[in-house]
């Protein structure tokens, strides 16, 4: 062993002990007659002092050629410091050296290992090595393994097995592109990585398995969209002999737990809320319920009035911002650009200013009189001081561009507090939703999903309003987790292929096995998966998984560390039986 | 939920009581007015009851129709059984039924649902949903299960830190052959997945993390020998500031942990042997020490006697047989050409019988007098009964044909008692070995070990003979886990890949990421790895690891249940730039 302590362990009760430390070299002052290092190690800072009176030349003048990053191995006493740093838990000590071993000198880093570093994203992700080093990163990955083994135990003193599913499996064209993998063994055909272990969790049912779990890499070949990554990590759970109440309790107990294990927050029953119910009240099925400015229509109020802008259209929407009835022309022009923006495609923005006095005002004072703002404010919900902000269009459409500007007004208002956590269950999600551009229906959440028993007969006449048994559970305005109560009879099954427009040639092809394995005695069961990266994010008090993931890659799919993905050189394409097209 | 109790909870003190149960259909006893079903779950098995006068005539009915596999849910009252079975927890009750609620049938199961089963390998495999439904199979991923959570909540006690690595990362020719997958977003680009997190967890060192395990799936495209499998699990660990001695320390607490908490075996300190030893006293690297059958060199008590077989050989070397010397003709005729054939190799076998009245008797007894016999034995270690087997030729060779002999003869004798576990480390592997195909030195453990200091100077001289700071821990003949001391410097490792026959070019293209970064201060370090299946399998008293994984793979590398690798459709080989070559 390299060391008798770590860098963050040493305390007033060690003084006067010899120890050995190693580590990297932090922080150098050079005084010329004393210097001073700040040794750093995963488990903190210690400070060093090297002086003309107590140390040996040859040792002064080794630590004079010290540079930052170095990693070096001291012997020497602990000695009292004179300056005690009340910050630092190793504050009171310092390390008076007399033995001294250079183990690795470094390159200046290109950036500094800092908590506020001068390095940029493309930088940091370059020399990740280096960037782990920084206080943030090293406590959001020991955060992640912290949160991963109080979900393991959790769910093991529940009953619940880890099972390693199959990494190297079949593709299947329905859901997001896959990933796949060539078979030499097996010329002309390819594995896929799985999108998740669906169909395996479900076999597991089958076979008895009863109570299911895997923390699990998933993989999807997507168009990166900010924040997403083709690699990333699920909670992946199922149950047999269940419904949707028994999913939810079990999985709103493991998020109690983590809230009170991790963050000491204690938490009650979670709301719930049908998925119509958060489309009509926040425009959103991942409502971030911290902070109201809840959705309030208008049609009534707003229509008939002669303002041809609100008569012709399906939805009249406001909501009532709090305290921004002061909001100079300027800002609200602003915020009338930024929902027009092609990003939101809103048309305009309507907006009425309710003064601390009392008195109303409005972008549409030509056709509604004072009276008429009074009941929209009452409506609303807003008080003396807010600004009421409506919209119109279609329900849809109109319902995400509100919910965008909610957000991005509760972002402004710091009115998303990040130490706040209101999760809440959205339920009764539709089965189906429509595709405009294949003019078909697609399963909203997985093929595998069951509808609701008492919407079953609606399947030939409005498909679209089917329900599942499907939930998700959102946390500050984040889906955190999703799941179902699944199909279990080849019956059902297979008519649910046939909606989602599979022949049955198809469905045996791709799901043969699944269905075959329903034939022998499948059980009712369900399950749910948690986006691990999100969740851990998310209790963490932040929003960007990409700093909770040791060696993430870039929006172009690549991990610029390692430079990959590269090309393969042509015997390797040849053994796989490929052949890259020009 | 289906049930309030599992069907392996109910007891005496739940006489009297209302429960709902669901599960599977194990056994149905029909004697018309009576019938008795035993229901199966993961938890266990009740005993239902149904009868002419108790139960109503529809639940009977439906009962009589009941088969194997059925999924039901019933209500019942728990009462005391005529004839207890006191091999079964739940043996004292038993369920008269009053609701009765088929869930799901069943067809008739390919092969029975037991403990002995019916199915041949290929069966089970195609159904191993199940499969998984037989105890023995069910136990097998719980106890896998029950390893990793004490794997885990050990090493994270101990300080260590779990951090996934990437799956999708750089093809490097060095080693085994990688799986390949194609980048869609980067055209003729490739990613391969990893035969083990290795330059990773060595960047976290480098990275600060100090102590990093993970329980992690390793991908190798290898041609597939008995119970290997493409995708294979690992604990994986690295730790920084540390020597050998350190890893050692560590990583036999773990496995004492494992030993005495799971199979409540307590081991003392593991013996160690040098690489060298365990080649020279039992031919073989990871050597099982529950059993004698010592190597004995002879050269010196065989050689020079008139018998030209040994005269010329490298090596004469013998074990004794514990037992063996009443071996009929037959018997030993088998043993010989066993060896013969080509899975071994061997020209031959001489054998010597060393009766239990004293005399000797061999079949090189024209050479060999009585009195040369008798040293045979003593230096063997022969007691009378023993029988005394001989093989020779080039040293290497000789002892891996024995070696596979020793085992034999030990699986015939029963000497390797599967409760027994006889953990040891071998250490000093040689860093390097010849390839005869290549003609040049590959890395015996990998490129990044490094060499003991003390033998560095003989890299030029006899690079051969160099010693590495390599480990392996071996259990029951098994090799468990493997390790080394990384070297840590931007130097040594560029000269060992000059060693492996990289030009600079190649190892900077393939490893360039590693060795820059050993230039901003890497500290020294090094790790091991577990085989998490063979571990688990041992543990259990077992060698074969596809019992052991939920869903295995067979020796051509498919997964015949679900039917993978499979052939993909045009467009989406397209969408990766590829075509398949004819």
């Amino acid at each position: 062993m390299y060391r008798s302590h770590t860098c963050g362990e040493l305390r007033d009760a060690h003084i006067g002990e010899e120890v050995t430390l190693a580590g990297w070299v932090q922080k150098i002052r050079n005084k010329g007659f004393m210097i001073w290092v700040d040794l750093r190690d995963r488990y903190g800072l210690t400070q060093l002092i090297f002086d003309e009176e107590r140390t040996s030349k040859e040792i002064l003048e080794k630590a004079s050629q010290l540079g930052r990053e170095f990693v070096i191995q001291i012997k020497g006493t602990v000695i009292e410091r004179q300056s005690k740093n009340p910050q630092l838990p190793t504050g009171d000590i310092e390390i008076l050296v007399s033995e001294f071993n250079l183990l690795n000198p470094s390159l200046t880093p290109p950036f500094t290992i800092e908590n506020d570093t001068d390095g940029g994203e493309e930088l940091r992700m370059k020399y990740r090595y280096l960037d782990i080093r920084r206080n943030p990163v090293r406590e959001n990955l020991m955060f992640r393994h912290q949160v991963g083994m109080k979900v393991r135990n959790y769910l093991s003193n529940q009953g619940f097995i880890e099972i390693e599913t199959p990494y190297l499996i079949k593709s299947t064209p329905e859901g997001a592109r896959d990933f796949v993998v060539p078979s030499r063994m097996n010329a002309g055909q390819f594995y896929a990585l799985p999108q998740s272990p669906q169909t395996f969790k479900q076999l597991l049912m089958v076979g008895g398995m009863d109570k299911y779990f895997q923390i699990v890499k998933c993989f999807r070949d997507e168009d990166l969209r900010a924040d997403r990554q083709p690699e990333f990590t699920q909670i992946d759970c199922e149950m047999a002999f269940v419904e949707q109440e028994d999913i939810l309790n079990v999985f709103e107990g493991l998020t109690r737990h983590l809230l009170k294990e991790i963050k000491n927050v204690e938490i009650g029953n979670f709301p719930r809320m049908t998925y119509a119910e958060a489309m009509k009240t926040y425009g959103n099925d991942k409502p971030d319920i911290r902070f109201g400015m809840k959705f309030t229509e208008l049609n009534k109020l707003a229509q008939g009035k002669g303002f041809t802008v609100f008569d012709e259209q399906e939805l009249v929407v406001g909501i009532a911002v709090p305290g921004a009835a002061t909001y100079t022309r300027k800002e609200i022009d602003f915020l009338v650009n930024w929902v027009k923006r092609p990003q939101i495609g809103a048309k305009g923005l309507i907006w009425v200013k309710y003064a601390e006095d009392g008195s109303l005002k409005s972008s549409v004072d030509k056709f509604y009189s004072e009276e008429d703002l009074a009941n929209w404010a009452k409506e609303t919900g807003a008080n003396p001081g807010d600004l009421i902000l409506v919209m119109t269009g279609d329900a849809a459409k109109t319902r995400t561009q509100l919910s965008a500007l909610r957000m991005h007004l509760a972002n402004k208002l710091e009115l998303r507090d990040p130490k706040e956590f209101a999760p809440l269950w959205v339920v009764d999600f539709p089965l189906l939703e429509w595709d405009e551009e294949s003019k078909r229906f697609h399963a909203m959440h997985h093929p595998f999903t069951s509808p609701k028993p008492e919407d079953i007969k609606l399947l030939e006449t409005d498909p679209g309003a089917v329900r599942a048994n499907a939930y998700d559970l959102v946390m500050n305005g984040n889906e955190i987790g999703g799941g179902s109560i699944r199909i279990h009879d080849k019956q059902t099954q297979s008519k649910m292929f046939d909606y989602l427009g599979f022949t049955p040639e198809q469905a045996q092809a791709q799901f043969g096995f699944l269905m075959n394995a329903f034939e022998f005695g499948a059980p009712p069961h369900g399950g749910i998966a948690f986006g691990f990266d999100r969740l851990v994010a998310i209790l963490s008090g932040q929003e960007t998984i990409r700093d909770f993931i040791a060696f993430p890659k870039n929006n172009s799919g690549r991990d610029v560390m390692i430079d990959a993905p590269a090309k393969l050189d042509l015997e390797q394409l040849g053994e796989l039986h490929l052949e890259v097209k020009p």
